[in-house]
């Protein structure tokens, strides 16, 4: 940093969140040079292509496609990372600490799969990495974590962390509309990516899940080590029975503490339709924090786009900013518990939603109950909904009590080779109040 | 701060909020002390009377009846300070950093007061001075805003941040209690105090939100500077034709920028049902704060009690010990905008729910509907309800349209005057989704 030039940027990707990034730095310059007491430089643009036509008013001069532009430029003194995916940008982060440049980045699948390396290396080097935003979009969340609530030993996280299955899973439930159509609309909204596996099937969420966890449990965890079910296969009639047993369909993060372990799972799940995450709808977000302290606290906004996510990278960079200023050290904030770890699926304990298809004669329903029983799985609720005289199926709706994972798999298995259920629709894990 | 004995901490108040943080020093030392690096030291403890019963076990040679004993004592390197009250808080916090240190206070009054001229002392003698406990308990959001938000120039906060009266709020619209009756449950339950004033006419909400729209639009605001309007007025029926209209009532703390100036009012207002801020319930409270780039976030939990207040002071006192133990700077965070200024409260734009009672005979509803006419508050519907044969009176319910505040208020004069007027009720503003 050159005390009279400012703090030099260099950003890396001019997608729509780059671009929202740019834009405030430069439509904003005056504004964030006072909050910083210097001001904010944008030295550097990394893109792909460097005649893109582009919404926002870069000097063509600031572009480059040439990553060593930044990474061996001793002009730049915060590299921001928008560019998204493991690779390349995981090597430029590398780098880029390696080289004692400070890191503001959003890529929440770099940090879910090497989030401690790269803590590790930037601590090594007593260099700031921030990444608010890659969790929740411009809602704060990781602040919060690491800094207001850490007096707290937390017990749970439960999020709502991904907008486009929660779009969707918002027209389900609203709007009566099928899985297809839904999410077709959300991909019309340019909610949901051509390929959107990343979303429906739970991996951006589990991503997110991985560094909240990281910071609320002081945990080491990897993306591979979140439990991970998408929404494709939940039907409009799930949704319908829900409601008549008063839940809501969503799509939870849920981290929790149990038993000095750290369960971990993204599953569509049934909640209590009074509760406040039952009402998070459309593509919001939200995360509710529980510790031993605060109780239970919501964090509630959007979870993505432009310029909410710009919110977030602009928040971490004026932070880094005036810190620099000051010349002040940097204050590492994550010391991980090696005690911790997280647990299995299968010791999980919840309740459970079963939907599936049966031959309608007698004696079926009893030889379900003898396979639940026989594992230790109590049912609370049976009903029978949906009697088809011409296949001579009918659909049984089976509400459990609390039971374990492993032993709710193996009675679905078994339930299976019963030679009596035409379809095992949906099992759903329910989530208390 | 002497490097081998850890930070001292000197407490003042051992109340519910002291003894929660008194308890969390003694007890979760070690996880405290590993989150620092170094011991977080209970020094000394100033009370009222040392030989009170008290439910936390602080070790009787810590407690001292001596505010010198803590303002004098070089051991001392952090004051907590948890009395309340304006006397004699200011002087003590005003000796403290004058003594040479860091202050964490929860006391609103003090600093909806006098928060300038303390923060000017502590950043002249490089002090830390932080509040996170003085608004919404065990929500964070003094963080959020001086940090994750800082990027967004803020165009709004709406708070329900006083959890007795949202508590009778809730009761009275929820369970058709009366005001009177809610209020004596709340004082049951230790929600309300015996004398309920600061509570029921709104001051402490106004001592918050005055610390909230310093921080968020960077205004010196004085409590005085936020107009102020209690519950006490409002009748069950109200909260009956809230509900028939579609909304809830709520006593809503509100700053919004307006044309350059800054609007604050304190005051129940109508909030469409199906809006977040309608659905707190209870002893919650929840901060909106709408940002140009992060849009609409919440933040929801407990807003006061022992452990959520202590989950405040202790998260500050983190981070003031980590600051210490790394030898930074203290980084000044409110640059204070000299030319915002507090508009006033005639130039309130708003529609207005308006109750009355007049004489049941024809004309009258042309008389007022005059005066509204010419005062330019133009009628939105009016609803007659509950005619009463024995007095001859009916009761109205008027919507107006967007209308002036000052416009409005000279409206209601003049129909008190018109003599047709059995009683004027309420006056309730509306706030948009």
């Amino acid at each position: 940093m050159k005390a009279d030039e400012g703090i030099s940027v260099g950003l890396m990707g001019l997608g729509v969140v780059g671009s929202g990034v740019a834009r405030t730095l430069l439509q904003k310059a005056g504004a964030l040079a006072r909050l910083v007491g210097r001001p904010l430089v944008l030295r550097r643009v990394l893109v792909r292509d460097l005649h893109k036509p582009r919404t926002v008013e870069v000097p063509r001069a600031l572009l480059t496609t040439n990553p060593e532009e930044l990474l061996a430029n001793d002009d730049v003194d915060v590299v921001v990372e928008l560019m998204g995916g493991e690779h390349p940008a995981l090597e430029y982060l590398q780098r880029a600490l390696a080289a004692g440049k400070h890191v503001v980045t959003a890529n929440k699948e770099v940090l879910a799969k090497h989030g401690a390396v790269l803590l590790d290396q930037a601590s090594a080097k007593g260099l700031h990495l921030r990444f608010e935003a890659s969790v929740g979009g411009g809602i704060p969340i990781i602040g919060p974590l690491t800094r207001d609530l850490l007096g707290n030993e937390i017990s749970s996280i439960r999020a709502i962390i991904n907008g486009t299955t929660n779009y969707i899973l918002t027209r389900m439930a609203r709007d009566k509309v099928d899985y297809a159509t839904a999410l077709r609309e959300a991909q019309g909204l340019g909610y949901a990516e051509a390929d959107p596996t990343n979303d429906v099937e739970g991996i951006d969420a589990a991503y997110k899940l991985a560094i909240l966890a990281t910071l609320a449990f002081r945990t080491r965890v990897h993306a591979t080590d979140v439990y991970r079910e998408g929404i494709t296969r939940l039907e409009a009639k799930d949704f319908r029975y829900a409601h008549e047993l008063g839940y809501q369909i969503k799509l939870l993060a849920i981290g929790r503490q149990v038993n000095g372990a750290v369960q971990l799972r993204v599953h569509p799940a049934m909640v209590p339709l009074e509760t406040s995450l039952a009402k998070v709808d459309g593509a919001y977000n939200a995360v509710e924090v529980e510790g031993d302290l605060a109780g239970k606290v919501m964090f509630h906004g959007l979870g993505a786009g432009a310029l909410p996510t710009t919110s977030a990278v602009v928040g971490d960079l004026l932070e880094i900013a005036r810190l620099l200023a000051a010349n002040a050290p940097v204050v590492q904030r994550l010391a991980l518990d090696p005690d911790s770890h997280v647990c299995p699926m299968d010791d999980l304990v919840t309740q459970y939603y079963m939907r599936l298809n049966v031959a309608d004669r007698s004696g079926v329903l009893a030889q379900i109950g003898r396979i639940l029983g026989d594992l230790d799985i109590s049912i609370a609720s049976v009903i029978q909904k949906d009697a088809d005289r011409r296949t001579g199926t009918a659909e049984l709706v089976i509400m459990t009590h609390p039971g374990r994972e492993a032993a709710v798999q193996e009675a679905w298995r078994q339930v299976a080779r019963l030679g009596v259920t035409d379809r095992l629709n949906t099992l759903i894990r329910v989530e208390a109040a």
